[in-house]
């Protein structure tokens, strides 16, 4: 764990420079717009540690698939998001001195990374070999309002002498992926120009054939003066840069504005890519830096006032849950239905920057309660639009007639993942895809989604599930062999009781459903049944129905807990606070199948089912699974506490709540793993502010209406929150004394809190006191 | 499957060239002598398809571990027996044009693999693209008699013309090891010279060091004369030959001679390789390739007068039997503790040559029966050297206090295999050493061996099974969770059968040849006794006796059968009779989780415990336990029908036995998985072996006598096997009226034929009616 982030409620701000925190700093620091994201690396060459990452989102590369042993059904290739052109760089030579802070010595040095108008800054003083001293500020942008562009404005300040600054504006190829399975090199040179003051580089990714062009022009000024330097064109292989020289007195300032453009084929056919990207650098510049700055922190007000969470009387809380929030927004904009959040969204490469469940299970309740519902919309009709690729993954393992198997890591619908015990077992993703349609249209009210899209998804899942089981003559019920739940410390499991219920739940959903649209939309549920053949080889209502009714779903006799998998109960269930001190994490300390038969749970499994159908189940029962699993539950996941804390406060285990909560909170900005090098949990950040809203804030939606049943940790003095529901937007604010609601849309609504429902018309506010 | 291989009682023929079975026939007419081996590539250059293999035993190297996702305790490296220098190779140039068959027409060909002397001949005729037809026969052997030689002849005729054939004779280092996980190549090049008619190449393995230096001679006739050519030195990096021409009449034959020593620093010390080889070169030559050839093929008739398997009535089971024993005898000849048995022996690069169970398993009751009790010693000895490793790889993974944990996959104790599944779960290889301990001493009535080093390895092993089952309240005994037993078609499982018997086994051995130490040699048994700090933490034999007591071995209360596993009963026990033609084998048809949760066997599991311990069961329970698990076996292991076949004989059901003999007997020789080209089945040959002496012949040992219950196949009109035991060797030949069992040693025994006890002096012979 790290402490080095200086508390602040707005701003990310790092003071001194550390190069052992340089890569930790360059993920914590990293900008993005949804479109793309950059790592907080320097603009001006830097010889020590960096890792280096410009990112596209949905521009990948298949990678050769790495496996010792291959199993039959393992995926080809692992697709990754490519490091792509560094647009960043700016060369800078001072009297012919580079200035590099690897070498020369660090006067004063910080990086802040403003989160309330969306930018980042760097300030430095560096002395060069030379004796020479400038004081560099740098700021940067991806911008919000027009995603293809990113602006840096660079400036420098001979502080001790006069002589002449060189600026090497440029755009490098040139790029690797560092977590590449062989070393490869993914991209090709297709074209490179510099005409008209724009330069220009397009790549092609080898075999998937995205094309990306990217595009720059700069401006150089003198303390505030246009200066007419000539430019130099440098171009080489996979890089392209122009050349400018500033002859500075002592004390005068030159600054280098560079406007870029990033098109990717995604977005714009690939013969009409230069063109773009060139038009698109003209547009920013002539709206030049300061306009495009303003923008942008218009841009990032309009996403707070519908997302923030304020906390009084604790700056460090206050400032991890803004971090998390910016984080989210930085990496999702809903914009674009082909694209998806990976775990690290644009901030390293770890885990390839392709989607997991983690969107479903995570990403959606955020972006559900926090933007309009169109936004996480798309996040559904992602996975619409890869069922296809879904119905091919489970015909790849032997399944047939239109059964569905989500990949467990994907970009394109096809599985990419290769350990036979996640890929092949790790089922339960496959409800996640189900749940999330239901937790969508419960939360939002658009049953209409069920007729467009919906409905297709549920079909195809549950006929895999159909597939999946089978039925025991010895259970006299149906039985799921071969699986690994959530918690991925145990493999290879036979009735995970969490996949089993999933299962039954989402045949129970896809009926519900069907019997829905068939009611309210009979043309289309005639197309939608047409086209996927329903009922065609037998009466599929009634088999879901008969495994729904007839699946095991054990409960143990002693402890009257629900039993994670068959033969749990046989372990040693001694409580993990008894595992030595220093063999923690066991993922780092024990052998892999030491942890397997050990009884300790990676993350919430049984307890992610109590949480998702928390309905279902009575306090006593939730507070009976809480209080047996949670002792054996050793959180080596990130995703892991906010659970935990939502059940505890759901329960009234306020403390343990809270103490839920600080594990992820500040997990990146204080380097709690020491991973955050490779990038942001930027999942994992969605469930913290889970913790702070459904768990703190108690917010549930209930039969169609919003209730919530806040609670105030001790540590703070008040917090806010804000909540989409139903074209209504509240802003919620929890007091030592009082809630205080306030419907601050047009749409009048209703709200339970703690029970009592009370209508709330637009622009009204309630005031409930706290019980 | 192919047949091409021609039925002949004592020789592997193949006739015609058929450049798609050349890598199939170069795994089968490979030839070896325990010290090095030699694929069945040409002398002269080929350039089609072809895997060049001349491997020296011992010599590997620590090929980086490749897999997807690594998981905490996987070994660092994979060890890999190296393609070493290319010592046959002799090219060939007529006037000037290349001799290769992959570019001339081959007009007739042959490879006869001549097993009673234990020689490899080729011989073809080839037309040149001139027009030039050449006759060439060559015979090679690796000599039994001095492991380090081997040898080649090479005649060609000029058949229709008058010109020079220029011999190259030379050394090649520049090899590669196809399997090779990261294309590197492991030799490096430390000297190499020609000097006084012998060429010597010396290379040095990367990382591990050893050294290998190879030498050579030649010797060039015409007819039958020595001639006198001027030799040209070849070379260049990696290579060391000669270059000799003699110019032929029309119906001419020029003979020549290569001699060759292959030593290596396991042998003899690294600065004096270079002189031995030497010096073993020269005496080779001087003896000359007559008197090496007449050597070779008395030694191995010294070899067949121990082991030979004689079948009247069937020539194809004839061949296939010897093929087996020879390439046995071939693989390993017990001169060198430091060595053991590659699944693939010699003859290919798959699985590395590194050592398996299947050396406890199948190996070991082989070289008991067929050699002197010092052959089969020795691979006890191989493990007890490693028993310090042993302890290691089980601290690796977290046990303590000198329990040991045998590799799956080892070449000097180390662990070698990384998928968690078997490397860290299939452990029941762990009791294959304590049983072959136990085997072995049945079979010699050598109890010494307990004393010597048997003792150590069955405390190691017992600490280990100590440390890894655990007490269950809910079971009321010891649990075994998270293993894979012989059956990898269940992974990760609970209690599986076969190894919990394993266990409980060899924690009661343990104590009773604890006890017999103590009682026999109590000076020794003090010494290792302090040695291993034996009871230093607890009473061992108490806690180890009450596992043995209470591990938990359930049957089924349905059926009356031993549980493979927790939760096998559940699954669909349909036969797999019922899996869809064009469905099978399964493991190239269906994915892994398909196989995983369905109840088909890959090889006997609880029917190996069955086997091993068939005295603890009655006839009813061994047939309820085959009639129960053989119909949900696909066999998809070379070594799981020899085991059904000795059940089925002994049960008494003679077709099936019969049936199950053939499904390995031939295995090579006609390429029934395609896959021969890889390299031979080694180990399962010596499974086939025990069908016939096991199975067919009754052959165990019970109370220390010799027993046996033969019966004739009723495609055969008699056969006979050879036994050694407790220092007879006896012959027995089975007829249909009658045995016949003749001692032909000096030594005076017992034996029991069906059920009756009968002694038989040195020399003597006995006629039994069968039954």
């Amino acid at each position: 764990m790290k402490n080095y982030i200086k508390a602040d409620p707005w701003n990310i701000v790092e003071e001194g420079f550390d190069p052992a925190l340089n890569e930790v700093s360059e993920s914590i620091f990293s900008i993005g717009n949804g479109k793309m994201g950059q790592r907080a690396n320097f603009e001006e060459k830097y010889s020590g540690h960096t890792l280096r990452g410009s990112y596209v989102a949905g521009v990948y590369y298949p990678d050769k698939t790495r496996v010792g042993w291959w199993k039959n059904g393992y995926p080809e290739y692992f697709a990754k998001i490519l490091n792509s052109t560094n647009w960043i760089g700016i060369g800078i030579q001072i009297d012919g001195e580079e200035l590099d802070l690897a070498t020369c010595e660090v006067e004063s040095f910080s990086r802040v990374l403003n989160m309330k108008e969306g930018y980042l800054e760097r300030k430095f003083v560096a002395k060069l070999a030379s004796g020479k001293r400038v004081e560099v500020k740098s700021t940067r942008i991806t911008s919000l309002v027009d995603s293809h562009n990113g602006a840096i404005r660079y400036a420098i300040k001979a502080l001790n002498f006069a002589g002449k600054i060189r600026f090497e504006p440029h755009l490098d190829l040139n790029v690797f992926n560092q977590d590449s399975n062989y070393d490869e090199q993914f991209w090709v040179e297709v074209a490179r120009s510099a005409t008209d003051g724009t330069a220009i580089i397009t790549g092609e990714t080898k075999k998937t054939a995205f094309r990306l062009a990217t595009a720059f022009r700069y401006q150089l000024d003198i303390d505030g003066q246009v200066a007419t330097a000539a430019a130099e064109t440098l171009s080489h292989d996979m890089y392209i840069g122009y050349a400018s020289t500033a002859a500075l007195a002592e004390g005068q300032t030159a600054t280098l504005s560079k406007f870029v453009a990033n098109i990717s084929s995604l977005d714009v056919a690939p013969d009409a890519l230069e063109a773009a990207s060139r038009s698109s650098v003209q547009a920013a510049q002539s709206k030049g830096f300061d306009t495009l700055l303003a923008e942008q922190a218009a841009a990032w007000a309009a996403k707070w006032e519908g997302c923030d969470v304020s906390i009084e009387g604790d700056v460090a809380a206050q400032q991890a849950i803004r971090f998390n929030i910016f984080q989210m927004n930085q990496t999702y904009t809903g914009e674009d239905e082909r694209l998806n959040i990976g775990p690290k969204g644009f901030t390293g490469e770890k885990y390839g920057g392709v989607t997991y469940w983690d969107t479903e299970a995570y990403g959606l309740p955020f972006y559900l309660k926090t933007a309009e519902p169109h936004i996480a919309r798309q996040l559904l009709v992602y996975r619409y639009r890869h069922l296809d690729n879904a119905i091919k993954n489970a015909q790849k393992l032997g399944f047939k007639d239109g059964a569905a198997l989500y990949p467990m890591v994907t970009i394109n619908g096809e599985e990419c993942h290769n350990e036979w015990e996640i890929t092949f077992e790790e089922i339960h993703r496959n409800g996640a895809m189900t749940y999330a349609i239901y937790n969508y249209i419960n939360h939002t009210g658009d049953r209409d989604y069920l007729a467009e899209f919906g409905l297709e998804v549920l079909i195809g899942v549950s006929r895999f599930w159909r597939q999946r089981v089978q039925w025991s003559d010895r259970r006299k019920g149906y039985v799921m062999l071969g699986v690994t739940g959530p918690n991925e410390y145990e493999n290879n499991v036979n009735n995970n009781w969490y996949t089993n219920l999933l299962a039954q739940w989402t045949l129970q959903y896809t009926a519900e459903s069907l019997a829905f649209v068939k009611a309210s939309n009979p043309q289309r549920y005639a197309e939608i049944t047409a086209k996927v053949a329903f009922n065609a080889k037998e009466d599929e209502l009634a088999a879901w129905a008969d495994i729904a009714a007839k699946i095991v779903l054990p409960v143990d006799e002693e402890t009257g807990v629900f039993i994670q998998h068959d033969g749990f109960m046989d372990k040693d269930l001694t409580p993990m606070s008894q595992i030595p001190a220093g063999e923690y994490p066991i993922n780092q300390h024990w052998s892999w199948d030491r942890i397997l038969r050990s009884c300790y749970i990676k993350q919430a499994d049984v307890l992610q089912g109590v949480y998702m159908f928390e309905d279902r189940f009575d306090k006593e029962t939730i507070q009976r699974n809480f209080d047996f699993y949670e002792p054996l539950t050793v959180h080596e996941s990130s995703l892991s506490p906010c659970i935990h804390s939502i059940l505890a406060s759901s329960i009234g285990y306020e403390e343990r709540a809270y103490a839920f909560y600080l594990r992820t909170a500040r997990l990146d900005l204080d380097d709690y793993n020491n991973d955050t090098e490779d990038g942001l949990h930027i999942t994992s950040m969605a469930g913290t502010w889970m913790s702070v809203v459904e768990g703190f804030g108690g917010v549930r939606v209930r039969d169609g209406k919003l209730s919530m049943k806040p609670w105030l940790p001790k540590q703070w003095q008040s917090y806010s929150f804000r909540i989409f529901f139903r074209g209504a937007h509240l802003r919620v604010e929890v007091k030592p004394g009082e809630i205080v609601v306030r419907n601050e849309s047009d749409v009048a609504t209703e709200l339970t809190i703690f029970g009592q429902t009370t209508p709330l018309a637009a622009h009204a506010q309630l005031r409930h006191a706290r019980g």
